[in-house]
């Protein structure tokens, strides 16, 4: 029996950094390129298996003079960074559902450094999320797909969803708690049923968790004991409104001896303490009141761009009383 | 079958604010009487059953031209903010082990508001700790045992303190992450340990969590769902180094209707806000590093004084190569 199983590891675990394409929601994707290869540095020198640089995003729906070459990952700009990405860390990058040309924007894997492309799928985009699925694969890629916003997926419908995936040739299912509601009780009750419904099909779980309650970490550590091998952080915890889950704190808890935290503190050190002078990301008030009421955090956000950004009386009360 | 226990709530459920005791260790326990009246009415208003405001601190060891009311918390000093306290809400203070002259300093219980002593003890001062006991015991209190830095005290040791402690009037015992070390299955793993360790004596089990490594809100309800009943808080995450498990947070996952989270919300608008442009506390860096290697937070603190407090890499270095 094992007595304090939490000094070994579990070799099949994987952490994927997503620092730039999280991180990019907060300034419209325009990463100055010195941090960007900060980054891969860091993420090579730290052992960490994936980077995710950005989105394909749709250039017909986001207008490229307003959002910085991380939003599309056009493939010279990604080369322009990691040449032919002589390491061996993998590339990614996510694909929204109905918001990617991903026939076209996608180009064949044998032509590409990327090696991952994870499809994002709201619940009522599943069938799109199928076909991208598909493409990416038949494309050669890895593909992973994350169901979004999980919190607000009924559970017939999330057993559909994951019926469906299972019978495509996606390699992992991760589970997004795009809010940041959940607590360890649901994260464990919902790695337990992805893993139950891809049971006998080789597919991973894995998951990427929302720091509003400042549980991402938990959670994220909640979700490997319940037998997630997808792990996705960020540098400082850089995201979208509260931020993700710290990748110094994850790798401070990984005890596979490839990983190593040394380099990912430089990182923050050299780039990341400058970049808090200039944008906000974390655990401020406003994000727990958003995930308080199982909310997407938009309206946290346009709290904190404004003059009355600690006022939370009114803004709690304003969800409150809806 | 329980199938979402987390929508329902444990009545036994206790939670005590510890904002001016354990922020007061960033301050000297120099906290203006506006703010400490105003945790005290907030305690109120948000239904929260005990409010700590400082120390019993021995005035032969501390000199009191150098620390605040609450390092002494003298029964006028109390007085002057809660007056007779005419609320449901208990008082409580801290009697630290070696550091309190608890014969002459702790009074009969009829002669003071106090309703509460806690005793803190490191695992070499058991002893102590239970003549401390004993007297408040004798004098009238309530009385809890904080057991301090418990990711440093080995197992057969711990086991020892746990029978002497039960053998005692205490009410309660608080297991207590002071390095901010525990991650939730060492959590769960202890609450067990002592809630086996007290079965059968109606002695209530509690936790006290640092935010280290940004799991002092997770650790307090892994606690609770492993079954203690004692939960600590603080108004903003407010404590020495890392701080403490966040108030706003722990009320916005409990149910019972008793508790309300807008007074809590209002009181961090109004006061910690501004206070936070004054003194620093939260999840930075160095306090994370201090927990990775088990260690008190003091080196982490001097850094954070000093002009290299955002020097991470040699801070970890020199932990590393100790």
């Amino acid at each position: 029996m094992k007595q304090a199983p939490w000094i070994n590891y579990r070799p099949e675990i994987k952490i994927l950094d997503c620092t730039i394409r999280d991180g990019g929601l907060i300034n419209g994707h325009m990463f100055e390129d010195g941090l960007v290869k900060a980054v891969y540095d860091t993420c090579v020198a730290a052992g960490i298996d994936y980077m995710e640089l950005g989105y394909k995003g749709d250039k017909k729906i986001f207008a490229p003079d307003k959002h910085g070459d991380w939003k599309y990952c056009d493939e010279d700009n990604i080369r322009r960074i990691v040449g032919e990405n002589d390491s061996p860390l993998k590339l990614s990058v996510m694909a929204d559902a109905e918001k990617c040309d991903f026939k076209k924007d996608i180009i064949p894997k044998e032509q590409s450094v990327i090696d991952l492309i994870r499809v994002a799928t709201y619940i009522h985009q599943v069938p799109t999320a199928v076909a991208m699925i598909k493409d990416a694969k038949d494309k050669g890629y890895e593909v992973t797909v994350n169901l979004m916003a999980v919190s607000v997926v009924q559970e017939r419908e999330l057993n559909e969803a994951l019926d469906i995936f299972v019978q495509t040739d996606v390699d992992a299912i991760i589970l997004v708690d795009s809010y940041g509601v959940l607590y360890s009780e649901r994260v464990h009750d919902y790695i337990k049923q992805y893993i139950k419904a891809a049971k006998g099909t080789g597919k991973e779980i894995g998951i990427h968790a929302h720091n509003n309650q400042q549980l991402a970490f938990a959670n994220t550590i909640d979700a490997l004991v319940a037998g997630a091998n997808r792990l996705d952080a960020t540098m400082s915890g850089i995201g979208r409104g509260a931020g993700n889950c710290p990748m110094e704190l994850l790798l401070g808890f990984l005890h596979n001896p490839k990983f190593n935290l040394r380099p990912v503190l430089q990182c923050i050190q050299d780039y990341f303490i400058p970049l808090r002078e200039q944008i906000e990301w974390g655990c401020l008030v406003p994000y727990f009141i958003t995930a308080h009421f199982n909310q997407h955090p938009r309206s946290a956000i346009e709290l904190r761009a404004g003059k009355d950004k600690d006022e939370y009386v009114e803004f709690y009360d304003r969800w409150n009383e809806a």
